[in-house]
Parts: structure tokens; C-alpha cells; sequence
């Protein structure tokens, strides 16, 4: 995606700690449109039949997600953090380290609403260590669904989550991938 | 919405403390086809010329604003709760108390995205105690911009959210007002 390009390179900002800022149409501001073509560019990508639902994390997946559930005709169901072990039954959990906020989360799903009679497409905002989108995996396997695949917006490609994805069989989609980041501008791969 | 109304008491549940669950369709799990018939509901309520950006705050109201944003064709954005008082400059913020979680968080939204030029709607799920929406209200005030009104989903008429907003002078719009919800059923206002 040549404008989704473009535009990380016109309106991202990078940080110090290789963080890259899209918070003005990825996950502060979002651009619905964008996220629509998006939506799209993964329909072309993954072979979706059987599809019953979208997967994501709150909160900076869940507008990535919704417009692809839409776009795909089903449910989008988003995976709940939970800060405490003081959790009900009736889940699948998934206990995850977050580097952005340095502590342990547990990802949440009812396990109502996943089941082995799915097939699952996860979706999500940005990938970097992969820690959400593992924790997202094993919910997808816990429940006895089948994982499609995994859209990403987003991956750096310089730190090692989409690699473990990959090396694991899954097939991951990222629309663009960061190869590197600094004050002399960002370089994608495949450029 | 009577389609609305008979879906939350088809498939929502009533739990002890006045608890409305439906996260088979709007919060957890979420049908995006019944988002869109809502954003076009708040369409014809509201008169939303000029406007620039629907509003809300992570996580459970992201899922309808993004559809409402792109169905009135402008960005979505959505406050952040932040947890800390270590919060970085250029930040709108707001501090409420949320019943949920039984401690205050920080709303916060970054001054770049909304200014005086905007005219926002804000959008949320639920409104309860209101506690969310009167910070999201505040942000707009600080911001400068103009508020065109607020379009809830679920508002509990039992709890005193939406009547402090409605004498605030706010143009607020819920699809569905429960008036009542115990173990003989859901009564919603106008019925």
C-alpha cells in the first residue's frame, strides 16, 4: 500500500526509542477512510472463507478491527486487559508483557463468543515485540478456533515479533513494515 | 430504535447491581451492522452540519464512533484513560471517577486533534453516572471547540447521567433508555 506509505512518511513522527508516532489517523485520530482501504487491501490478501469473526485487542485495534468486521460481514470481538488475577471464569486468558507500559497484562476473551466452530482473523494497529498478538494467538488456540491469519497495519520489522509469527507458521500480512526509523526518515522494506 | 430495544432484551442479561450486559453486541463482542444502522439513527437526530471529528474514550466506545465518523465522513478520535499523573504536555485532560473500576482516571486527548475550528459529536456506548461523557465534554469545552450533541447507546434513565447532561443544556440522544432492569425484564422509557 504505496499511499499508507506515503502517508506514515508525511504524518509520522519519530520518536527517540525508535517510536513512531501516527496518532494523527492510526491510533489517536483515526482516518476511517484509511482504515476502509485497509479493510480492503486485506480481503485481497487472505483467503477469509468460512470467516466468522475479527479478533483485536482493545484499545488502538478496536477502529482497524471494526471497519474490517464490517467490511467482511461479521462480528469483531475485542480481547479485554485485565489488570488484576482477579478475574471470573467463563474466559480465556492470556497473560502478556507490555514494553509501552513495562508491566504484565492479561489478555480476556468470554469464552462464549469463541469457539472451535470459528475461524478467526486477528487484527491489529502496530507490531513490535508481538506480545499482544501472541497473547491473541493462544486465545485463538485455547478456544479450539482456526487462525486465518493475522492483519497488522503496522510491524516493525526491525524488532522481532512479526519474524516469531512468521517462523511459527502463521501467515501474517503487515500493510507496511518498518525496516527503520531515525532523524534521517524511515525506510520501509521492500523500498 | 424498537429493533434495538428488542435486541437488548433479547440477548442482554441483568445481573445483581443493576448490571446490563450485552457484550454479545455492543462491548465485547460487536455486531457492526447494528453500529451503522446507529450512526445513521444519530444522523437524523442530530443537525451535524460543519461538523469535524465524533469524540469518544477507550475502549468500548471505539467501535460505534469509528463507524459513525465514517458514515458522517470525518476522523474519530478517542480519549485515553491514562492511569498516572505523569502525563507528557500538549494534553487536553479530565479527571473522573469511574463506578466501573472504582478510581479516577485521566482523560486526556492531545491538543492537536481538536482546537476551536472543530464541531465534534461525542459518541459512547453506555452512559450510567455519566462520569465518562461529562470529562469528554469538559476536553471539548477546553478545547474551545463547539459541541453538537452526544449520541449514546445504552443510557440507564435510572442513574442520573443523562438528566445532569440534559439540564447542562446538552443535545443528548440515546437509543435505548432503560427505565428499569430486575429479573422480570427491561422497561424501556417511552413504553
Amino acid at each position: 500500500m504505496k499511499q499508507f506509505h506515503d502517508r506514515i512518511r508525511a504524518e509520522g513522527r519519530v520518536l527517540p526509542g525508535n517510536i513512531i508516532k501516527v496518532d494523527g489517523f492510526l491510533n489517536h485520530r483515526v482516518d476511517t477512510a484509511l482504515m476502509r482501504d485497509m479493510a480492503k487491501e486485506f480481503k485481497s490478501r487472505f483467503d477469509l472463507t468460512g470467516l466468522t469473526a475479527v479478533l483485536t485487542v482493545e484499545a488502538s485495534g478496536i477502529a482497524l478491527a471494526t471497519i474490517c468486521a464490517e467490511e467482511f460481514g461479521v462480528p469483531m470481538v475485542f480481547a479485554k486487559k485485565a489488570k488484576s488475577d482477579n478475574i471470573e471464569g467463563g474466559l480465556y486468558k492470556s497473560e502478556i508483557y507490555s514494553y509501552t507500559y513495562k508491566k504484565k497484562f492479561t489478555l480476556i476473551v468470554a469464552s462464549q463468543w469463541l469457539g472451535p466452530q470459528d475461524k478467526v482473523l486477528i487484527v491489529d494497529d502496530f507490531l513490535a515485540n508481538g506480545e499482544a498478538l501472541r497473547g491473541l494467538v493462544e486465545i485463538v488456540e485455547e478456544s479450539g478456533a482456526k487462525l486465518l491469519g493475522i492483519g497488522v497495519a503496522i510491524e516493525k520489522g526491525f524488532q522481532p515479533g512479526g519474524q516469531r509469527l512468521r517462523d511459527a507458521g502463521v501467515h501474517l500480512e503487515s500493510l507496511a513494515i518498518i525496516e527503520s526509523a531515525d532523524e534521517s526518515g524511515i525506510v520501509f522494506r521492500g523500498e
